[in-house]
């Protein structure tokens, strides 16, 4: 399982960003979080693509890698908005 | 290695997030990503009081546990902001 997570000032570039995951099959869990199954090829084809799309601009992004043990290990708090709230 | 990511809408329960990650030895590596070793006491003892902190509002937490192999092999890509830049 990988999880891809960043942090990008620039709208543009964080939207071709989260295009990239959706590209690789990967679905969004947070607003700047993207998970899902690639092999380690796709990844690094993914870790690539990456690279290209941030370029020189300022930001971070990281991919983890989890194994099947750790990946059934997460911990979750989800908590949705309240019915009709403004959030 | 654990790893926290979280989206949450409000300010305040936001900087209490980080300030329980702060508690925890965790430091931050991205706007709302923190990362550090924890025990797996410790790492439920964390989900707990995020879970306290968190309440009824809205937002998503999330604790990854890293093995030692997926910890290290994390892809990062960090670009700092331009020298004199407005970012």
């Amino acid at each position: 399982m990988t999880l891809v997570i960043y942090d990008i000032e620039d709208d543009r570039v964080r939207a071709r960003v989260s295009e990239a995951c959706k590209d690789y099959g990967l679905r969004r869990v947070q607003k700047s979080a993207f998970r899902g199954e690639l092999s380690t090829n796709r990844r690094e084809m993914l870790y690539q693509r990456l690279q290209q799309t941030l370029g020189r601009r300022a930001g971070s992004i990281q991919l983890y890698a989890l194994c099947e043990r750790d990946a059934r290990g997460v911990l979750a708090i989800e908590q949705p908005p309240p019915e009709g709230g403004t959030a």
